[in-house]
C-alpha cells in the first residue's frame, strides 16, 4: 500500500499493508486531515518516525468483531495499556505506557491502510459525510476545554489564532451561550471567525481588554505572549497547541497576577461525533482544499484544514 | 531615621521619617523579616528602588484612628485604589493601580518608621510575640494557596525546596490531614521539614514517585524542571517563588500531560493571624538569626528567615 512516511524527510512509500492483530480492526482510509502537529513532526517534535497522520475517516475491511465490518468509522488515537490508574479511569488518552497513531510507537494514518483496536473505534452516523467525520478528532480537541476548565456563558474568553483548530475551539466554546473574542492575523481566517459568530479581531500589541480565559491557539511563542499581554490577574490561560521550540519566559508575571496555565491535548470523541451529527458545529468552512495523497508537501502555512482523499 | 535604601546598591542611609498622610498610621518598626523577594529586589528584580522590605511588625504611634495608636501591629502589603473591580471584591492585592511596600512604588519597611493606610494593619494577638508575628505575611502567602487549589487530604503533594517559605507551606498543607512531601538539598532543612511532620527526601532527578500537586518554592529554574519531573498528568504545580531570570521551558510537556500551573503571590492575613494565634504552626525553628540593622548584607543564601532587630 502507499503511505506518507517521515524519516528525516518525507516521502510516499510502498510499504506491506499492516498485519491485523487479535482485537484490532484494519480499515481502509478513505480521507485524513493535516493537523499541525503533523506539520511540526516533520521539524523533529516529538521524535517520531514512520506513518504519519491521526486525523481519517475509514472502512472496517477486517475484525474480530463482526458488526464492525463494512461500517464508516473514526478511531481514538491514543491506545493505552488498559490496566493503569489512567486506563481505569477511562483516560487512556493520559495512559504512561500508550502509544499514539501517527505521534508516537504507532503506525499512522496517512496511508491507504490503518490497523487499530476495536475498542478505540466510533461508527459514523449516517447524516455525517466523511469531509464532516474526519473533524472528529480536532473537534474532541476543542471540545476537551470544557472537560477541564468551568467556562461560563458570561465570562471573557479570548481565543489567540485563527487556524482550523481555533476556529473549532470558537465553534464549541459559543454554545455555552458565550460569544467569545478570536484574536487573529489572517484576513480571510479572522472573516470566517466573524461568520461563524466570534468578535473577530486583529491581533494587535497592547490590546486593552482583558479576559478571564484566554486559548493559546496559534502554536507560536508571540501567540503566548499576547495570551499573557490580555489575560486577566486570576484568569485562565489554555494552552492548546504543541510545538518543537523551547520558549523563553519570565514566571514573574504569572505569580504576580496569579495567572493559571492549563495544557490541553486530545479530547473525547463521542460528544465531537454527536456535534456533528446534531449540526452544531460548521467544519466544512475551514476545508482548504482536498487533496489526492501527494498533499502533504501542499500543506502551508497559511491554509486552513488539508484533507487527503484516499479513494 | 536609620533606612535601608536599594539603588543598584545596598546602603543604611539616614532619611527623614515618613510624614503621615491622612488615612495613614505612621509605624515604628519593631522586628522586620529578609524575604528573597527582598534579595531579588537587589539583583534587579521588579526595577524597584529605595526602602526595601514588607515583612514586619511594629507599633503605631500616630493615626487619626485613636484606637490603633500604641497598637503591636501588622501591615498587608497591597495598596489598591479601592475603585476597581478587584478592590471592591476584596482582591486589593490584585489592583491594577496598586502599589506594594517595598516593592513596587512605595516606601518600605527596614527603616525605624514606615507609614500604612489604616485599613491595611491588623491587630496582633497579645499571645502573638514579635518574632512570630513577622511571619503574618509569608504565612498569608502559604495559606494562599489553599485559596486557590483544592488540596485534600489524600492528594499527593510534594513541596519542592526547603526554605522558610517552603517549611510554612510544608505547614499549611499539613493542617488539612495531608502529610506531604519535602524535596530539599539541605539537610539542615530537610530535617526541620521533618520535625515538621513532612516526608522530607533530597531533591534527585529522576524520582519515580508522581505528584497531584507540585508547589515549587525553591526559586529555581532547576526546582520547576524538578517539578516538572514529578508532576502526574493532569496535575497542578503551583509556583509560589518570584525570581528575575527568564526561564527557558518546552511547553509540549504541559500540553500532553495537560499539566495546570498556577501562579500564587500574596495571602489573606487574617487566617494567618489566626494560625499563629491558635499556635498551629511552628516559626520559631525557622528563624536562622536576628540581627540589628546592618543584617541585610548578612542574608546569605544558604541561611533561613533572617529577622532584623529595630528595637
Amino acid at each position: 500500500m502507499k503511505a506518507l512516511l517521515f524519516d528525516k524527510s518525507i516521502s510516499i512509500a510502498e510499504i506491506p499493508k499492516p498485519a491485523r492483530k487479535s482485537g484490532e480492526a484494519l480499515i481502509k482510509v478513505l480521507l485524513a486531515g493535516i493537523c499541525n502537529t503533523d506539520l511540526e513532526i516533520t521539524r523533529g517534535y516529538m521524535g517520531y518516525k514512520g506513518v504519519i497522520g491521526h486525523e481519517f475517516v475509514g472502512v472496517v475491511e477486517d475484525s474480530e468483531n463482526h458488526s464492525l465490518i463494512n461500517k464508516r468509522v473514526v478511531g481514538e488515537i491514543n491506545f493505552g495499556c488498559g490496566r493503569c490508574e489512567y486506563c481505569l479511569s477511562g483516560l487512556e488518552r493520559h495512559c504512561p505506557n500508550r502509544t499514539v497513531l501517527g505521534i508516537q510507537d504507532r503506525q499512522g494514518a496517512f496511508a491507504q491502510y490503518v490497523s487499530i483496536p476495536d475498542k478505540n473505534i466510533y461508527h459514523i452516523p449516517d447524516n455525517v459525510p466523511d469531509n464532516q467525520a474526519v473533524f472528529v478528532e480536532p473537534l474532541a480537541a476543542a471540545v476537551e476545554i470544557l472537560e477541564q476548565v468551568k467556562i461560563e456563558p458570561t465570562s471573557l474568553v479570548a481565543i489567540v489564532g485563527d487556524g482550523k483548530l481555533a476556529l473549532l475551539i470558537l465553534q464549541v466554546i459559543q454554545l455555552t451561550g458565550n460569544r467569545c473574542f478570536l484574536f487573529g492575523k489572517h484576513k480571510e481566517k479572522l472573516e470566517i471567525a466573524s461568520q461563524l459568530g466570534g468578535k473577530a479581531l486583529a491581533a494587535e500589541k497592547g490590546s486593552s481588554k482583558k479576559f478571564d480565559f484566554v486559548i493559546e491557539a496559534s502554536g507560536k511563542k508571540e501567540g503566548f505572549d499576547f495570551a499573557l499581554d490580555i489575560i486577566k490577574p486570576r484568569g485562565t490561560i489554555i494552552l492548546k497547541s504543541t510545538y518543537q521550540d523551547k520558549t523563553n519566559m519570565n514566571f514573574a508575571k504569572i505569580v504576580i497576577d496569579e495567572i493559571n496555565i492549563t495544557g490541553s491535548r486530545c479530547g473525547p470523541f463521542a460528544p465531537a461525533l454527536s456535534l456533528l451529527e446534531k449540526k452544531r458545529v460548521q467544519v466544512e468552512p475551514l476545508i482548504s482544499k482536498i487533496f489526492p495523497f501527494r498533499a502533504f508537501v501542499y500543506a502551508q502555512k497559511n491554509s486552513l484544514k488539508v484533507l487527503i482523499d484516499f479513494k
